[in-house]
C-alpha cells in the first residue's frame, strides 16, 4: 500500500510503498477515507519524539471502511464505515474501568505507538473502533476523532459547563475552533480570541459570540468589558504561557481554566490568586470512548458541523506541502489527506 | 390601584380599586408591565387553598419598573426595569445558604404568601429583586420569573444534561415548550411529545429535533426507535400519572425523570425496574436566585427567546378570558396581563 | 469437583459431583475459598427465575485462588488470590466505556446467568477478575464481591454522601449492615432502622450512631426528632413499599432516597411532595468495577470490618441450613460458604 | 472593654481599655469565650496590609455568648452560645446566592476589614451568626470558625473527596493537622508530611494512616511508593513553591491538587503534565456558611475533636508571647486566647 512515511524529524514525510499491515484475530483493517492533519504531527516532524522509534506512519485522526475483518471479531463487517478514536486501551486498568480511558495506562496512539493513517491502510482493535451512525460523511469524518472530540470532552467533563455560562477561547486554530463551535453547543457564550483577523471571522461563522484580536486589543481587560466579572471557563488551546497566564486572568471567581495546549513551562499563574479567588484549573487530553456517541449526535442533529472547519484536502503525495502550511499558519481550521 | 381580586374557588376574579400597597423600608413598590398567567394560578382558582387565605391578589410572574424605593435601599432607583422572581427568601435558613434559595424554609410567595402581580403595584423586598439588564423588553420578561426559570434550573441542576444529550418531554404547554427550548440552548436533542397539533408545530419552531402525537403514536415505543436505548433524561410537565408512568419507561439505563408537573397522586413507577437500571427520579421546583444571570444570558445572546411564546396579551379587565382560555387548553405557549 | 446444584424452586439444593469447568483462553479456573449466601440467591430458590434456566449452580460472592490460567492470560499465575465481582462484562457497550459497567448490556452474573461459586470451582474471564491486595483475607474477602460493594457504590455514587450528613438506613440485613459500616467510613451520621434488636445492637457496634426499633417507634418520627428537617440521605435495603415510604418521608428537602431492595411493586411515592421538596429517588444495583480499588483500601486501612459481620460459616453440604436460617432471619450479617 | 489593639506591623499588640463596640439594629454584642491564634494575623503583624488601616483589632475565629441583640434580629437572646464565621456577607450578590458566600464580593472579614476577637467584646451581624448546638464547648469551638472549617470545605467542596482515596497533607501545623483529622473523617487514607517530627506525631494522633519526615525521605517518592500511582487528592497548606510542587507530583492522573497555603510566588507547576495527566489545581479558600451545619454534626457525633488541636491557652495579656511561639514554629496544632 501507499504510506507518507516518517523516517527522521526535519525531513519530508516520504510517500513510498509498504507492506499493507496484517490484522490479528482481534483488529481489522481499515481502508482510510480521511486522516485530519493535526499540530500534534507537526511536533513529531519538528523533533518531540514518538513513543515507537520511526520509520513510523503517523496519522491519528482516522475514519474509513472496514476491509477486513479479525477471525474472532463478530460486530463489524466488510465495508462498515468506522471512526478510530485516536487510542486503543487495554480495557482493564483503574482508567479504562473508570470511564477514563482517555487515560489508560497502556495506551496506544495511532501515529505515535502504532503507525497512522497518512497511508491507504490501518490496522486497529475492533473493541476500539466506532461505528460512524448513518448520515456522517466518512470522509470528514476524520476530524471528528480528535479536534472535535477534545474540544467536547474538555468542555463536558474538565469544566463541566453550562448553558448561559461564558467561555473565553485562547487559540483559533484547527483545535480552538472546535472548542468556539462546541461552546456554542453547550449554549455558553463565546468569546474567541486570537490574533489572526481570518480566523477570527471564521470563529465568528461557528458562532462566537463575540471576538477579540489580542493584537489590538488587551483580552483580558476587553474580557472583562464584555463579562462584568470575569468569564466561568477560559479555555488555552495554544501552548503558550502568556495566554495561559492571560487565560487565569481572564476567569471570575470560582472560574475554571482549561490547559489544552501543550508547553513544556511552568504555568504562570500566580498562587495566591488561585488560592483567594478559588479558582480551579484543569489539564485536558482527549475524549473517553462513552463521550463519541454525544458527539455524533450533535452532528446529526445539526447542532455542530464539519464543513466549515475543513479548510483544506490534501492526497498522500501532497502531505508535505499540508504540513508546510500548517507550519505557517496558513491553515484556517484543519487539512484533512485524503489516501 | 386597579386590581383582580381573588376571592372564592371557583369564581372569576374581581377587578377593583384596592389600596395601592405601602412599602417597607428594606422593600420596593414596583408598577407591573406585565405578570404571566400560569395554570398555578388556575389550580388555586379551581380550589388548590394557597397560603393566605382570600381576599388575594395572584400572579407570580412579575416584570416592572421600580416606583418607590424603601428607606434603607441603596442599590435601586426609581424607574429601574425589574423582575421579581416569584419567592421572597429568608436568606439565612440552610436553603438559603446553600444555593438552593428556591426551597427557603421561610419563602414568601407572590400571588400565594403575599399579593402578586395582577395588579398595577407589588411591593417587594429589594433585596430578592433583581435588575433587568438593558436589551431584555420589561413587559415580555415577566415569563422569565418562572415559566422559563424553572426549565432552565430543572435540566441544568437536577438533570444536569449535557450536550449531545437526548430529552424527552411530555407536555407542550406555557411551560413544556420552556423545556423544549432550553433544551435545544443546552445542546440537546429533544423529543417534544404532546396530543394537540399546534402545540407541537409550536415546539418545532422553538426548535424539537423530533415531535411525538401522543393520541395516534405510542410515545414510550416512537422514543425507542428514535434513541434506541431510551433517552437520558424525561421531563414530566403535565402533572398525570400516566405521563409519570411513560416518563420514567422512556428513558434508558442511569437515565434521569424529571416530575415538573404536579399531582397529589403516587409515582406510577415501578420500584424494581428504577433499581435494576438505577434510574433517578428528581422532583423540580423553581429556580435558586443565582441562575437568573444565565438565564439573561441565554436571552440577551438570542439563544432563546420570548416572543414566539408569549400568545395573548390581556389588559386586567380581561384577566377571566385569559383564565377561560387556559383551562380550555386555548393558549398555545403563555398568556400575559398587562395591568 | 462438589457443586450445589439448583434444580428446581422450592426444593433444597442437590449437593453432587459435577464436571469441573473447562476454561477458555481468556479465563481462570479459581479454587473457591468463600462464597456469600445472599437473599437474591434466595429469591431464586423461592421462584424467581434465573437467566440461565436450572440446573445451575448458584452464588455470587466468590473469593478464592486462581487454580487454572487461561493461555491468552498474562497478569495472573496459579495461587494468585482474587475476587470475582460479581460481573462479566463486555468492555465495548456504552457503560462499559462510562465507568458503570454494573449496567453493561451483555452482563453475565455469577450464580444467575453462568455458573456460580456454591462449588469447589468456578471459570470466569480474567480481564473481570480482581487480584486481592496482601492483608485481606481470603475467605472472607467473597463478601467484598457483593453486599460490601453495593453498599460503597450507592453511598457514594448513586447518593453522593459527604461527612457531616446524616444517613437513616433501613433494614439491617447482610446488605442493611453494610451501609451502616460505610456510612459510618464515609464520616456520615448514621440512623440505623430494624424491628429486629440482635440486629440493631450489631448495627450499633459496626458504627451507628442512632438505632430505631421500628416495632416499637415511629421511625418518621423519630428521624424528624433526631434530625430536624430530617435526614439527607435514606437508604432501603429491605424491598417493601411500607420501608421504601418511611425512607422517602425521612428525608429533607433536596435529600436522596436509595432504592436498593428489590420488590415487583411500585413507588408508594407521592409525587407532589417529590415536586415540591425536590427529593431525588436513585435506584442502586452493584459496584462498577473501578470502586473495587477504594473498597480494598477502606478494609486494609481498618475503616470498615469483614469479621464482624459474618455470622456463619457452612460447608458445602451445609448450604441449605444456611437458606433456611436466611429465610428465618436468622443470619445476623451474611452466611458463607466454604467449599 | 479590654483589647489587644494592632498599631504597626513589626510591634507588638498594645494590650489597652478600649470602647466596647455599639450595635446596630441587626447586630449582636459578642463576649468572646475563645479567639484562634492563626497564622494570618501573624503575616498581618509581619507586614502583608490589613484591608482597614491600624489601629485594629485582629483575630478572626471567634466564639463566645451573645451580650446584647440588635433591636430588629429576632432569631438570638442574650446568653445563647455562638460561632462567628470568621466573615459577614451580603446576601446578595452571586457568590452568596450561589451558596459560595466564601467569595461573597461584599465580604467582611473579622479582624481585617473589621475589629476581630482579640477583645472582650466584639460586634458582629445576626444574620452570619450561627448558633452552636448544645454539647459543643463554646470556648474551643472558635478554631471550627476557620481552622476546621477550611479542611471540611476544601476537601469537600474543592477536592470532593471520597471514602478510600488517598489524601497527603503538606504541612502538618495548625491548619495542616485539621486536614489530617478531617481527610479520617472523609473514610480517606491520610499521609501526613511535614519536618517536625512532633507534629508528625500529633497527626498520627488524629488519625494520620502514614507519616512521611520530609527532612529524612524524598515525600514524592515515598507517597509513590505507598500509593502505587500517586495519591488522589494533595493538599498543600503551607504556601511554599517547593511544597506545591511536591503535592503536584504526588498525585496520580486525574488527581486533584488543592493550593490552600498562601504565597505570592507562581504555581511550580509543569503545564504540559497536567495537560497530558489531567490533574485539577484548586485553590481553596473559607468555608461557605451552609457547611457549619455538617461540621457541627462531626464534632457532636465525635468524628473529629478540638481538644488534642488545643495545644496552648493564653490570656489577652499573654497574645504576644502567643505570636511569639507561632512565629518560631513552638505551637502544636492551635493556640486559642480567652480573653
Amino acid at each position: 500500500m501507499k504510506a507518507a512515511v516518517f523516517y527522521k524529524p526535519h525531513e519530508p514525510l516520504r510517500v513510498e510503498d509498504v507492506e499493507t499491515p496484517k490484522i490479528g484475530e482481534e483488529d481489522l483493517l481499515v481502508r482510510v477515507d480521511g486522516c485530519g492533519v493535526c499540530s500534534t504531527d507537526l511536533h513529531y516532524i519538528e523533533g518531540i519524539p514518538t513513543v515507537k522509534k520511526p520509520p513510523l506512519i503517523l496519522g491519528h485522526e482516522v475514519s474509513g471502511k472496514v476491509a477486513e475483518v479479525g477471525r474472532n471479531v463478530d460486530d463489524f463487517s466488510e465495508g462498515d464505515e468506522v471512526l478510530l478514536p485516536v487510542l486503543s486501551t487495554c480495557g482493564k486498568c483503574y482508567y479504562c474501568r473508570s470511564g477514563m480511558d482517555n487515560q489508560c495506562i497502556n495506551m496506544k496512539m495511532l501515529g505515535n505507538h502504532i503507525d497512522g493513517g497518512f497511508a491507504e491502510y490501518v490496522a486497529f482493535p475492533a473493541k476500539d473502533t466506532l461505528h460512524l451512525p448513518k448520515g456522517i460523511p466518512v470522509r470528514e469524518a476524520c476530524i471528528l476523532a480528535d479536534a472535535v472530540a477534545v474540544a467536547y470532552s474538555a468542555l463536558r467533563r474538565r469544566a463541566s459547563i453550562k448553558a448561559g455560562e461564558t467561555l473565553a477561547v485562547y487559540g483559533c486554530g484547527g483545535l480552538g475552533l472546535n472548542f468556539v463551535q462546541m461552546g456554542k453547543a453547550f449554549g455558553a457564550t463565546v468569546i474567541a480570541i486570537d490574533i489572526n483577523e481570518k480566523k477570527l471571522e471564521l470563529a465568528k461563522k461557528l458562532g462566537a459570540d463575540e471576538t477579540i484580536n489580542a493584537s489590538e486589543q488587551d483580552p483580558v481587560k476587553e474580557i472583562r468589558r464584555i463579562s462584568g466579572m470575569g468569564v466561568d471557563v477560559a479555555a488555552e488551546v495554544i501552548g503558550k504561557p502568556q495566554t495561559i497566564k492571560n487565560a487565569f486572568e481572564s476567569v471570575k471567581p470560582a472560574g475554571r481554566v482549561l490547559v489544552v495546549g501543550f508547553t513544556p513551562e511552568n504555568l504562570p499563574i500566580n498562587a495566591g490568586r488561585l488560592m483567594f479567588r478559588e479558582i480551579s484549573v484543569h489539564g485536558a487530553l482527549g475524549c473517553p470512548k462513552s463521550e463519541y456517541i454525544q458527539i455524533f449526535e450533535l452532528l446529526m442533529r445539526g447542532k455542530i458541523s464539519l464543513e466549515p472547519l475543513i479548510s483544506h484536502r490534501y492526497s498522500l503525495d501532497e502531505i508535505n506541502t499540508a504540513f508546510e502550511k500548517l507550519k505557517n499558519g496558513e491553515i484556517l481550521g484543519r487539512a484533512i489527506i485524503i489516501p
